[in-house]
């Protein structure tokens, strides 16, 4: 999305080159994915090598900040876990940097239009007359499940997929509807490594049987990744067993069953190749 | 994912350069985003360029493919819509390419592992002892409603999203717990231009407001690109009177509010900068 020129009435993302002092600069939301450098889009790659100033989060992969001119600005704006006062201090430096002429890169861990407060910025943004711009991203609701051979949907184990955030289980936060949650096929929580005991407590306290599959994958296309798997029942302690942590997603579900299937034919084919040899 | 070496331990997607003829080649699923060329991954991109056959589907951008090496095959296997016969064609043909030491692409519009039957590609290749690999890539699920200024999840108005794909709605196909999505803060309908009466009717009948904002975003990210709103009950009206084509995404929910409100604000203040002129 681009609201950078209204009177183009395009959304090509091309970007102008330097603007003049005069006019206000711009602020690019950009999804930089799940982490690995390789997984950013080309438009992302071009955008953060072009950028004046990135301002970035906690799950920002060094890989992504060293793209950046080595003369841009960059600005750390991480938010420690559940501390949210931070946000209006991120939306008042974007207004600021795009105010004295600077190309600013906001850059955001996987896709920045879920969760993670993009839609927030972009109506501060267009509240203060900033010209903005938005970049989708891989995101970790699908890709973390796939870096772990689970499909999130399957013709015949399940046609929807529900993605909740895992803070979401929060006590003073918890808005979701567990029962209509517990009734998807496949429900993916984004940061669930903390409450995920609660988690699998609530569905299956709101019908979802404790037999149902259940996988946690750590840090999913980065260094350190890691997958447990297990029941709903069983998965919180699979989860403290191999002390995973953060980020990490949880996926609930009949398609968690994939990922064993494709374990053991590979398994079976390279015996049956040594058998050969 | 990668199970192309099960040895390796990594799923760091490094290709082997052609493999010798006594070894089977491999397969790679490939997301390739929503259309446009820029919304591929970088690692996509490459893969692309190296693969010595491309298959590919019906929604690929003529962009995409351009970026195989011209003396790749490029085979198309698209399917007539509701037309599935035509998978069993491509699991034998994947298999078949990758037996004669072809680095094969599969691309898949969106992202491989959501909807688009990838899990089905991966496991018949695992039961062949094909090694294969999956690169995620961005889903117009959340694309999609991006492109239209529409963050899919929202502090205050959505902390959950359900993913849906249109056909679910299909009378002989309809799997879909009607009740439980309609108590989903937002959902989203791939695929959803043919059957938006009924999912806007089903949404209504299983307890969804009619005034509940909905938008359909026409082929995000490329050209044609449309967007038409209303509410779950005008929808569909608007649809047809737009004469919106597949293919097409629906959004239902309180978040669609935000693309009007970016609207008016970039609108206010060109009006401002117009009088300050």
């Amino acid at each position: 999305m681009a609201f950078a020129d209204p009177s183009s009435g395009t959304n090509t993302g091309s970007l102008p080159a330097n603007p003049c002092n005069h006019r206000p600069g711009k602020v690019i939301l950009v999804g930089a994915g799940p982490g690995d450098p390789d997984l950013l889009t080309v438009r992302a790659v071009r955008l953060i090598s072009d950028a004046d100033v990135v301002v970035y989060d906690r799950l920002i992969h060094p890989g992504v900040l060293a793209l950046a001119n080595p003369s841009a600005e960059k600005i750390y704006m991480g938010k420690p876990q559940g501390h949210h006062a931070r946000q209006e201090e991120i939306h008042v430096l974007l207004v600021e940097k795009a105010r004295q002429g600077k190309t600013v890169v906001r850059l955001k861990g996987g896709d920045p239009f879920l969760f993670g407060r993009g839609g927030e910025e972009v109506e501060y943004l267009a509240e203060h007359g900033i010209p903005f711009e938005v970049v989708p991203g891989v995101s970790s609701c699908l890709s973390a499940p796939l870096s772990a051979g689970i499909a999130v949907t399957h013709r015949e184990s399940s046609s929807s997929v529900v993605i909740v955030t895992g803070h979401s289980a929060d006590g003073h936060e918890d808005r979701v509807d567990w029962e209509a949650v517990a009734r998807i096929g496949t429900s993916v929580f984004l940061m669930g490594v903390h409450n995920v005991e609660t988690i699998a407590h609530k569905l299956i306290a709101a019908g979802r049987s404790p037999a149902t599959p259940a996988a946690m994958i750590q840090m999913a296309y980065c260094d350190g990744e890691r997958v447990v798997t297990g029941t709903l029942e069983s998965i919180a302690a699979e989860v403290r067993r191999a002390n995973i942590e953060p980020p990490a997603t949880l996926v609930v579900g009949e398609v968690v069953r994939l990922r064993e299937r494709l374990k053991q034919l590979v398994v079976l084919h390279a015996m049956q190749k040594e058998v050969e040899v």
